[in-house]
């Protein structure tokens, strides 16, 4: 009898705990969004348990904000939403809860994800490419191209799933055969846009989907703001390939830059209007310009693990010569020989610095005489 | 008798002491080019007039290098090919020598220069709009939209006349009506590119061309990359508009850094090597990054003088609403009427919160009731 299992009572204990946490964070999610700073507050102060039923209850601070919607609160109903998807929902203290959210002024209550990955894993070498719904070709091509490169490099790839430029990331991420994670405005039981369902499902294979509002919320414009700063908060850097002046990446790039996180650009010509929020933000440096998935691996990489090299073409025949050799070898045509008088008249020599130099370049193998005088060679 | 006029005699000694300085620098520059740090000092030490002599007759450091050439050195002939083209010959002193140039640790030591326009007046507000030869639609646009605004705004282009960049540049400020300035690679005489023969013929209109070889010169490679300096030295800052990697543009921008003027560069699509050499300065912090004529002069302008507004669109309906009110202005629609239980489902509040906000926002004139529910308005 002394063997009775004693702290498998506590584990039990520590289960119901944990499942009682998750469940009032569903509801916290459920009745006090938009996510801000005094529910963080509220529940750093009381737990989470406590502080729904505060809440719920029409207690403390936000509760006379809040009153009206508790009514409408049915956490069993958003356990069965969730179920229904096959979700989980993720509350901090799991172990595949991004401690890096909990660097927002206003973290998310919980997740809810689908998918076989384990995001604090995709997250921990991550890069969020994003970018305008419009995009044109050239953005949606780069995109492609980067995220790609990225995923290829064993990063994974974080986005919105939106049209453009979004699904152009998440795509070339998936070609790389990388896992990608999307961050959704909406519930994760729906396909939003609904021209997505292919490639969410697509994404579901091997990567996430997740959201912080509870299933059956609509992907409302003010959600989509909320949902940039999880893509950025869970990200080590924010690349925007292309943006308008007034695009809603640039407001993922700035709750980027809020939380200390590189912020990369990719500039596009000063002519498209398309390009004209990414030119603007490595104008006025509040971005980095990035060109590709090398350029984002120095920029969000750990110092020194990815340093793009300086770009340079091949050294040419003539680097690296003497002045006045130089001098002649430029005045040498490969195509005609020249006399010596015509190339001391072209190169501003005299015609024995002319005879020295065609002597050096002779033996350099870049000059050889002929018939019709000296040619480049 | 005591009127008879000394002090002219006096004009006449030091007409007769500029000539001879200008006799000597025109000799000088034939003899020495490359312009170096070595003549200079040579100049600065003995005069021109003595250093010309010293370095002719074998003296000096410089003089073994040179003597060579000192026997092809007819300062008569150069005076003669320069009255030829039309031409005058600027020397330090001159009130059109640009001081800007005496910056230079290899200043020229003297100017060529065709056209009616005052070269000291002109540079004083003047920026360099340089580039690749090989330019793309989408830099010659660019380039001729900028050296116009550039133009319009009463600041001189200076370029190089070659192809591609440079001659949309210089077209862009005609087309302006402003007095631009080609500085060539060759002699004055010479029409370089053949083909812009005719470009040439407007520049010298209204404008300049200008040159530090003697007349007869031809353009050789590192002609123009001392050509390159002068373009940078003459102006307030250098705008690279479209280059590839290793563009002779970028070695014009180099001078500019040298010489702590500001450089800007035009973004261009990563998928374009006509852009990789501006978009690469831009990324390593080498230029700033400038989309039109605004940005140049802010960059190249006296402080404060100009300043481009931080680029942003017009206000939209809905923007500065608190978070409720908004919530239901997002989840209305101006094409179908909504009921308020759809509201509030859509924007995740009760009932009560949504007439309040849409009583608000029919106060705002944004949202009206009809027959099918509430309409955006």
């Amino acid at each position: 009898m002394s063997e009775v299992p004693a702290p498998q009572i506590r584990d039990t204990s520590a289960v119901d705990a944990r499942r009682a946490e998750r469940r009032a964070r569903m509801g916290l999610a459920r009745l006090t969004e938009p996510a801000g700073a005094a529910v963080r507050d509220e529940v750093d102060a009381h737990g989470a348990v406590a502080a729904f039923e505060r809440l719920r209850s029409g207690q403390g601070p936000l509760a006379e904000r809040l009153r009206r919607r508790a009514d409408e609160v049915d956490p069993e109903a958003d356990e069965r939403a969730t179920r229904w998807c096959d979700a989980r929902v993720l509350i901090p203290g799991d172990a595949e809860w991004p401690v890096a959210l909990d660097e927002l002024d206003a973290p998310p209550l919980c997740l809810w994800v689908r998918g076989p990955a384990d995001l604090a894993e995709l997250v921990s070498r991550s890069v969020a490419i994003v970018g305008a719904r419009g995009a044109t070709a050239y953005g949606t091509r780069v995109a492609a191209e980067m995220a790609f490169g990225v995923g290829v490099q064993g990063w994974t790839v974080v986005s919105g799933a939106a049209f453009g430029i979004d699904a152009a990331a998440h795509r070339g991420a998936l070609a790389a055969d990388a896992p990608t994670v999307a961050a959704l405005a909406c519930g994760v039981d729906r396909a939003y846009p609904a021209a997505h369902t292919e490639l969410l499902g697509q994404i579901l294979r091997t990567g996430l989907v997740l959201t912080e509002v509870p299933p059956g919320s609509s992907p409302l414009p003010s959600r989509f703001l909320a949902r940039n700063r999880l893509i950025a908060a869970l990200t080590q850097g924010t690349v925007v390939v292309e943006a308008g002046l007034r695009s809603g990446s640039l407001n993922t790039a700035g709750w980027a830059d809020g939380l200390v996180r590189p912020v990369g650009a990719v500039p596009g010509p000063v002519t498209s209007t398309a390009s004209a929020g990414t030119n603007e933000r490595i104008r006025l440096h509040q971005a980095e310009l990035v060109t590709d998935a090398d350029d984002v691996l120095e920029l969000v990489g750990r110092m020194g693990e990815h340093l793009t090299p300086v770009r340079r073409e091949p050294d040419r025949p003539g680097d690296g010569l003497a002045a006045e050799a130089r001098a002649v070898w430029e005045a040498l045509s490969p195509r005609a020989g020249r006399s010596v008088d015509r190339l001391a008249a072209d190169a501003g020599l005299t015609g024995a610095e002319v005879q020295a130099a065609l002597a050096s370049l002779e033996v350099d193998g870049l000059a050889r005489p002929g018939a019709d005088g000296w040619r480049r060679s």
